[in-house]
């Protein structure tokens, strides 16, 4: 069975990423792409990459008619996806890769993101879409808010080790180095290739970021107390990935065992033997993380890596996982691709 | 039906791509890889980004059963496919990815590449792989010779020119960029990181590279008469992609309608539309070769721009292509995967 | 001696340069920097690199007393020179970095830069900044018009070949490869890091570069009847530098021998050993050019290969090189930096 | 006055490096350059960059005359400057850029690099080069050992807030990006390109990099007790420099101006306003050290990042800026190069 897949804001680096996953998969089909300022245009001249492809012009999002669509991937900027999910037909589901249903709490989305939310029962009802969690509730799911792509890559490292309470939950720092398309396709002079290309740029330290939101969220409630990460991403010169170093106080054999027996049935999360770490380059393209662990030498103290492509496992290749999961699909669908490398 | 696929040379970055493809493909079974220096390794330790893929340990070439394998790839440095190829059971057929078979004439091999060929007969019978061009004979073949990957990018855009008689044959001169995978991963100072990452380097230029041999054959053959075309290719800080610039002598318009023509029914083969050039960076990772065609200002020179992925289109990707052909399986299987941007 | 030194449009990358460069220069002091929406700024805000300098701050054009001055840097975009250069105090020299009078026939100016000329008279008396070939007037000039970075790259290698009448005049083939600050720091979607740093992408192909207003105007000149060149510059993922295989038919060692015997005594123009080529990587930050030439397998036809960094000697570096000039200094002050490499 | 310099390892890259630096340094002349392999070779052969410089033929280190030679500086191999600075002549001073003399404790060393040391005495009279915290006693030495470079970009974090009892001592991370350069010119197969310019790669994770020695020595000095810290160098996709992420418990104005008060007088380390942090691009070819200092959401925790070139401040501009001290110049001769951006 054909499943019609509509994608919102198809314009940015997830919606072609969306497309370029959806390309190989047996049952998906897109019938509608929408962009704001680039409607009215073929998808291969915003991204000639797709050239190849057979697919439908780029439209206003009104333009789309949602009775003939079975789900929707929503890869819109952030507080835009808020009002749409909620006028659209209850028969379309949706899967919002932007942050508009990542928080449950009203309060908490508006003391991150600077602005009320204007569907607060969506945002109760939608799922957090971290796949290998939160299963059962996005298989029967109308609404799935994808998680944030740094989000995704330490959850899988971490959820674990709350979990177990293998570690301590107030000393927990991740250094993070980012690819850029995380940035987006949005114009800043800091993302220019001369800006980037030769430098290594920590940034939203010190407990800014957004994404700190959904650690909060998440992790304080695996562990029924509040826990605050310290958390710091860097911009580093590659495309696609996110690596995490994760620095824990805790057993690193027993921090293993419980990452490797949380994920040893999962088909998308590989943990390495013990005291081996993963390179960023070794998923890109692909909806894999990889996580290793690593004893320091003074005992007690743990490196946990996680790596994963932004693009893919943390954005886009998530949102298939989660749409087949919702649309009755096997889990795996279209999202076998080998990691591309070099 | 199931088709068993050995790889030989699979340490290399043709034989991983070889893997990265058929990890995808619906009737290829992988079922014996070998590495000669790597032999008892897991490919997980050569390739840690295949490491989430079920895979046969490396072996030596020697320890493998070819009686149960349908089609080898023979991934190996040049030289020694000759008499490996002579020496396998009549009922396995053979892609080589290397150079030992390209050459239809045993003199003109052994002035390029400056050793006596040991397998004449084999030479005669091997049929050159450039798809698009010898198809027929592909499809019946026991064994097929995969192109260079600079000889397939210019061929692609020059032989429907040459057939046509579109432009002058002494005035041919091609400027190539080249993604830094296509020297493989062999030691060698000057392909270091520090070495390349921030440097523009043409090299074997003034006729020296072996792929001249290939369009000195085919372009020669065309023509009924002698042709020799400049070529100069560069190393780009890229991986992956050759884009060749064509500078050639004829009506620009006309060529590009011969192209236009030749490709029409072509499943990997695109060409822009009039006035457009391609990007190298809009077939990374993907089976296609797109190609544009530029008037200049001065009437009669036109510039003839071709780019396909190296590893892909112009090695691995070429040879399942063939392997397609060769099993009586659809010429596109496991090849549709989209280019991977950014 | 000393000498006071403005820079207007110091936000930008050649603006940088300039500041970069004259940190080191023994009788230049910076005295004012303007910028127009940067203007009330420290520049170590705009580019924190210069931190440790001792700079003035950021102002606007207009608030700069010119009367102690003694000679403007103008890096402003293409058009704005014009009417600032004919409003300035006939005391102070200017070297203008932009297009505004690298033209001598206002008509051709109008041609390529879409807009009529307002100094008219400014544009005659302007000096062609190729210091090499134009020393004489450079040092009596109060105006002097920094080439264009290609143009300064291709005119190296080939005007002595012109001058000496060593090569055919319709047969002249230039690909050049150019890194990314060429195209400064503006906001463009494709030069964004994630567009351009898996890409070689050519632009303005078949003969719409404006800078082949400067090559037609020189090379004409020169020859004493029209020359048009086919020029093709191509974006390559590296900060800084051009690289151009100039592809032109004559005799090779006669060639070698023009360049030789034309830059023997040139501080900073430098031809290598007959049959070997530069890279691009080898004159990174210098004020250096370096320019090889190879023969081809077919008799008559030559690679000239010539390389710069764009923003040293291809336009930053030059300029100051001519500033020298200007006021009586020693034409090497301040520009024997040394490459960086790696 | 001119000082007669030797640069022992000159074909390595700290080597090329102190070539370039003293191409515009006022008062050292390069009077003899050695390389072991390749001895006999002109230096532009081996760096083409420095092709427009006039230097000294490559030598074995024992054709050089070290009777005509004011300092040596050894860049040399882990291993070979011991023997080798022990035969030197009394007259000769020198700078060692490698590992042999940074450890004061004989059986450290012999931990640490796996070989009994054989310059025992050599060793106890060696001053450690971290020029700002050993000004005085490098002043008046012989042989001066220059730091490791991430041994360096760390101290600069974090030595003032150990000497003011600022930070807890069981509680330091450091988490290091690197530039590649930092690998060295040997054939390694993960220092190729495509291996390096799409990963990022953490190394000797867990306690095992040979900078640790150094750490250990010089904090747990200061501090009077065992310190030892956490330590990640990662491999990122650039040539040059280092950014340490240093994650420490403790409060985070107080670091500040713990760091301000320390380097106000130092012309090479720069300490960003409070809740900054540099970028690791912005010191790129310069003998400078930029540090800034963030807190955290949460009271009590602090992030110092610190950044240097590898190439410059943390080996060959370090050497040159002891150098200076032990022969009576200036500082800051010949090391006022400004950063290079883009």
């Amino acid at each position: 069975m054909t499943h019609k897949i509509a994608i919102l804001g198809a314009s940015g680096y997830t919606g072609a990423e969306l497309v370029r996953i959806i390309a190989t998969h047996p049952s998906f089909e897109i019938v509608a792409l929408s962009a704001d300022r680039k409607a009215g245009m073929e998808m291969s001249e915003v991204y000639p990459h797709l050239r190849a492809l057979d697919l439908p012009k780029l439209v206003k999002m009104e333009e789309i008619d949602f009775s003939d669509v079975d789900l929707v991937f929503a890869a819109l900027p952030h507080g835009l996806s808020q009002a749409l999910v909620r006028d659209l037909p209850d028969t379309v589901k949706v899967v919002d890769l932007g942050a508009d249903f990542r928080l449950r709490d009203p309060l908490e989305y508006e003391k991150w993101y600077g602005a009320e939310h204007v569907a607060v029962e969506l945002q109760k009802e939608a799922v957090y879409g971290l796949t290998e969690f939160y299963r059962d509730e996005i298989r029967d799911a109308r609404l799935v808010a994808g998680t944030g792509c740094n989000a995704a890559t330490v959850q899988y490292a971490l959820r674990p080790l709350i979990e177990d309470a293998l570690i301590d939950l107030d000393r927990i720092i991740c250094d993070l180095k980012n690819g850029i398309s995380g940035a987006g396709r949005s114009l800043k002079e800091n993302m220019l290739f001369a800006e980037r290309s030769t430098d290594v740029l920590g940034y939203s330290q010190g407990g800014k970021h957004r994404h700190l939101a959904e650690f909060d969220q998440e992790f304080s409630a695996i562990a029924g107390r509040k826990v605050e990460i310290v958390f710091t991403p860097h911009l580093v010169p590659i495309n696609r990935g996110i690596i995490a170093d994760c620095y824990v106080e805790g057993d690193p054999k027993a921090i293993h065992n419980s990452l490797v027996a949380r994920y040893e049935t999962e088909p998308f999360v590989t943990v390495l033997p013990y005291g081996q770490a993963p390179g960023m380059g070794q998923v890109t393209g692909s909806n894999q993380c990889h996580i290793g662990v690593i004893g320091d030498r003074v005992p007690g103290r743990a490196l946990v890596v996680s790596t994963l492509d932004n693009l893919a496992k943390g954005s886009s290749g998530q949102a298939v996982q989660n749409a087949n999961l919702m649309l009755g699909e096997d889990e795996t669908a279209g999202l076998m691709l080998a990691p591309m490398f070099p």
